[in-house]
């Protein structure tokens, strides 16, 4: 406590290459802040994405991951709410619980930033950028206290560090987002982690039918499992998925969710809903091209959202109150964990878990990350 | 009755060239339908845009105008809702209150048509298609029951067909789709009648900065006059539009209207809202180009929302029932309808109207048809 933590952790040196385990110096907590010990961490796509794809925001190097859960090492000055030993789930998306978007109900946004460029990792001499301010890929990370959500005590680290970011996204974009309704129809674009914690929330909204779409049908079975009614590749098709699916819900669905990241499929999932009242929900996220659709799909009743996540997490959650609330229902056995979870490993593989990613294997690999005492 | 009329009526022979003024042939009404003497029809930007743009789906000749109000002339069999001397307003969009669409409260929308290339017109032995089903720029008309509302037998026809499609549009797309709230900010994009009923129903509902946005400052006047408190051209501004709206309102406003029909004008009405719950609703239309935003503008917490109207008319209103409460509001003066009424010619003299709006002058040519008796 009040010193410089030396540990292991997976640094992003440049982008479109392995990460690399080095030893890397981890400061002490500064006012507001909290040191966390990782305990587990998930490999999430946006965490790829930022690797791979867009290097325009991010700056390298930097230590990748976002999805995880640990214990409170020590905590920096100003720090009333935690204290060291309780478990925390770091999360991008800050709560002051003072700003306007705080004092709303309409949104999870929260208009204070955890830190920008915020880094209190270095290897080497350089500064390591801390990838959603979290920085989950390490032994130890230092995150604002605004962005910690403490969460019971008897919590499993290994399962609920989904609940991080994947779980919520999809989750709450079927039940904060597009507020699917009892009875209603629903199609799940995209099969990932989001996707199917997607369609385990619009089951849990009590959709009637939730048409799960994926190219891949390897997937099929685990959204079987999370409540998905029905099954569409649109490889099987000739006709425009929109069609399809028009075609098996007379004329549309209530609610459609758009878990992939692609501004075509974003277009697809809008054409797919209902005219009069159907809305869709963009939860995937890219930044490098436009989402787009013809005005008459909005003019004839449409409603376009998008999962008020800002990019990471959360889905209409504030997320210091929403993670813990969900971490709760998982104790109680209303949420189910454990089918997302296909891989454990360690840190040290952190490029396996990426390559099963990249091969679209497995749902979510679990690193385990430090020893939990 | 039962017989068919020779009339008057401005034909649209071709896409791009004058209407003329020719004697045509009205049938009687056949089963459910309302054989209308248009009394006043006003004039439409959609008319014009369907007139010279879009000839994909209108075929010629036609016979335009869709905003009116009339009297009853005779019924066809089946037809108990009405009788001759009925004071009514024809609509595009119809009611017939049997189908889910209109069983359900979240949508204005009807499943029924009200006739595919219907046409009770003729001259010189061609059909001339009814645009919107209902081509009111004519002294006699035949439309489906299920797309007549009736109104209060007092009712100026001359000032009451405005409410047949311009400003129910306006007005609604801020009460019933933005569905602004009391004390917020909002912004109309372009101050044609649609848009200046778009401000006076932001101010009907409570708002408390209600921005004008157009190029043309001849618009402001009357705008400040139907509720606008700040006036913006963007021909001013070296800034995007959506930055000078950001900096007057700390962030964005919480609602924004397109009613221009442009879809770069969409963007930036999408992109002037604020973060976490704006909510932007186009009513303009074009069928001609896709509108499209960052996927970051909608994961951000807005929502993008069409006024829900099919085209022409009512944002939200169930037509037959919301025309007469409108006009049950203007009668209680609650409506301002004279503040559009710029202009007033007579059927002959459609082309001077269609010149006026080509330029840009006035706000509502009402062009009187028939005779009241």
């Amino acid at each position: 406590q009040g010193t410089v933590i030396r540990c292991k952790a997976a640094v992003a040196w440049e982008p479109n290459k392995p990460l690399v385990i080095e030893e890397i110096e981890v400061a002490p907590p500064q006012s507001n802040e909290v040191r966390i010990k990782i305990v587990t961490t998930a490999l999430c796509r946006t965490d790829l994405y930022f690797l791979s794809e867009s290097t325009t925001k991010y700056t390298f190097p930097m230590v990748l991951g976002h999805e995880a859960a640990g214990i409170v090492e020590s905590v920096g000055p100003g720090v009333t709410e935690f204290k060291p030993g309780d478990k925390v789930i770091p999360v991008f998306l800050p709560q002051c619980r003072e700003c306007r978007f705080c004092k709303s109900p309409k949104t999870n946004l929260c208009e204070r930033s955890a830190g920008k460029r915020f880094s209190r990792l270095t290897c080497r001499g350089k500064k390591l950028l801390q990838f959603a301010n979290t920085s989950t890929f390490s032994e130890y990370t230092v995150v604002n206290q605004i962005a910690v959500a403490k969460i019971d005590p008897e919590a499993p680290l290994d399962k609920v560090c989904l609940i991080g970011c994947g779980v919520c996204s999809g989750y709450g974009a079927a039940l904060n987002n597009a507020r699917v309704e009892p009875g209603s129809s629903c199609a799940v674009f995209g099969l990932g982690a989001v996707g199917l914690a997607a369609v385990m929330g619009c089951k849990a909204a009590g959709a009637k039918t939730i048409i799960a779409v994926d190219t891949n049908p390897d997937k099929f079975h685990k959204a079987r499992v999370l409540g998905a009614t029905d099954f569409v590749n649109p490889n099987d098709h000739d006709k425009p998925i929109s069609q399809v699916l028009s075609d098996m819900t007379n004329g549309g669905v209530d609610y459609s969710i758009e878990c992939v990241g692609n501004v075509e499929v974003m277009r697809s999932a809008l054409e797919s809903c209902v005219k009069g009242w159907g809305v869709s929900v963009i939860v995937g996220y890219t930044d490098m091209h436009d989402f787009a659709a013809r005005p008459i799909q909005l003019l004839s009743g449409r409603t376009w959202k998008g999962s008020n996540s800002c990019v990471f997490c959360c889905s209409g959650f504030k997320s210091k109150d929403g993670v813990p609330e969900m971490v709760k229902a998982y104790m109680a056995k209303k949420l189910n964990l454990e089918e997302f979870i296909t891989h454990k490993m360690t840190l040290n593989q952190v490029n396996d878990a990426i390559e099963l990613m990249e091969q679209g294997i497995g749902i979510r690999t679990v690193l385990s990350v430090s020893p939990q005492q």
